[in-house]
């Protein structure tokens, strides 16, 4: 039988737990998981989730549950994957995501799979890391945490896993064999459940574009107003007046980097979740709970794309310096906290 | 001696009850004011003020304190002023505010003063009672309930009033006479205290755009992000990219329409208060309070004195479009708070 992979996951909220519990339940991974404000909770009481796709369970506990990243030359035993499923909001972190996991990278041989949303995520980390593989990892899993280790996935988890382009690399050919090969083997491993659908993705530009229609959009909508993605349907002239055209705005921008987008996906994104669901995008919820917001992976990065070509992005823009508002106020609002 | 005005004041918020006690303290007036969600507290305890026009003082009540509008008819002795200083949110609020004061209205004799912002607010109160004068009413203060009853005026009572145009109307010569007397009266009572600063206002159109060169840019903005005005100006990127480009459109408009405004206004609405002093626009503290936002009178009106000579203002747009979203979820979280 197979050895099963090591794998390091850092970020144990909606998305990140779900992983964890359906690569445990196939079996051909154990979890080591990284935990930060849930860790007292779960380690005691484990995760309560209510999931579509794996049910309602109670006490569930990733193989290992960790409250910092760990060192691999500490006599820890090399991690085969590096699963980052924490938000990326690198004008706000520090230190850098890259520097973050850096004592858990064996060189050559930990693949970084980053399921996180956005564009030019990878960059920095190839950067850091240029002898392991860096994967894409796109989720169209809804999950929430509602309270610290309770688990409420109401979309059912769909991954796409690919290699990021490296078309800047000198070892180009070399570099993608290991990383289709390494993609390969992790979708492998992430179907084993059978619970959930897990595909390789031949065109990771193309798929986070596709995945920006949603995230540039309707995300920074939700967080402005507190509408959530259903009631954005319904609130009169919003998807006529601002929904449509921020969407299209980021049809242009695919389309002039060849990655064509047909007009049809914006009814398809905004119409994905049923309107009674209520779907919470994810920068809503950190709004409201004031935690930071995916601004520049979201907003900024589309919007500088554009940027390289010439291309303006008024209405990008516009939600851009408002989200970046939010955030500067987020920033004074966490800083005033950790004063008291 | 002359006697006392018989004045009617609707709203008993942050700026009514300045109002209030300014015109009962120059005892030129005899105020009665309807009050609602403060009403019991108010009654029982008088006002808690805090002002820096007429120093601290607690237990403040106005002549009268009613819980509803009263009518003339059933023996009420009319009213000279009837002073609207609640919010104008025409999109949400039933009955419309002319049908709401018309039972304490005395035709031809009573004078309407709406002391609220935006443009085009007159029309419908004009049109309801076409034998009275309006007037319009801009207040410059600051002044905030922080809770039922307690005032914390800090920014100095400054008043502006003057007739709305009259040019539709056939009477207009006989019509501006009445008014300009009637504002210079007025003028007159609210100044007795000596206290405050009020004027009266020559050119009200001019005044109302010069106003939203504020209102219709920093209060939505600082609505959506949750920064108050002096944090607005230093968060990076904002004045430039979002401030100043909405506060253009709204030159341009008033500049179309025959008002003049120069481009250092913008400088000096920005800088008007000291960051130090932390000022909420108006919108801010509705959206925090769940209430409802002014956004037809402070971006919908000057919108649409744009369409009608064909001027775009797509940042005005979009801020109004994610106001209405606001808008939407508020009347969405009201309906279901009534429900329980």
């Amino acid at each position: 039988m197979q050895r099963q992979a090591r794998i390091l996951l850092i970020g144990g909220g909606g998305i990140g737990t779900i992983v964890a519990l359906n690569l445990e339940r196939g079996a051909k991974a154990r979890v080591s998981a990284v935990l930060r404000s849930n860790f007292e909770t779960v380690t005691r009481f484990g995760y309560t989730i209510h999931s579509v796709d794996h049910g309602t369970l109670s006490g569930f506990r990733p193989g290992e549950i960790l409250s910092a990243i760990p060192t691999v030359s500490d006599g820890v035993e090399p991690f085969d994957y590096i699963i980052c499923t924490m938000k990326n909001t690198p004008d706000v972190t520090k230190p850098s995501l890259p520097e973050l996991i850096r004592p858990a990278v064996t060189t050559g041989r930990s693949t970084i799979v980053l399921v996180q949303n956005g564009l030019g995520i990878q960059d920095t980390m190839m950067e850091a890391f240029p002898s392991n593989v860096v994967l894409s990892g796109i989720s169209l899993c809804g999950s929430t945490e509602s309270s610290p280790g309770v688990i409420h996935q109401i979309v059912p988890d769909e991954l796409l896993v690919g290699p990021f382009p490296a078309t800047h690399r000198p070892d180009m050919q070399q570099y993608e064999e290991r990383a289709i090969a390494s993609a390969t083997d992790f979708v492998a491993r992430y179907s084993a459940s059978g619970k959930t659908s897990c595909h390789f993705d031949a065109n990771v530009p193309m798929s986070r574009w596709k995945k920006l229609v949603y995230n540039a959009t309707i995300n920074p909508i939700c967080a402005l107003t507190g509408l959530d993605a259903g009631e954005i349907r319904i609130c009169p002239g919003l998807l006529d007046h601002l929904v449509r055209p921020a969407m299209r705005e980021i049809l242009i921008l695919a389309n002039a980097h060849g990655y064509v987008l047909p007009d049809e996906l914006m009814d398809e994104m905004i119409e994905g979740d049923p309107i009674e669901l209520h779907v919470e995008p994810s920068m809503l919820v950190d709004k409201q709970r004031t935690q930071y917001l995916e601004v520049e992976t979201l907003l900024g990065a589309p919007i500088r794309a554009g940027r390289s070509l010439n291309i303006e992005t008024p209405i990008l823009n516009m939600l851009y310096y408002l989200c970046k508002g939010i955030q500067y106020k987020t920033q004074r609002m966490i800083s005033e906290r950790d004063k008291n």
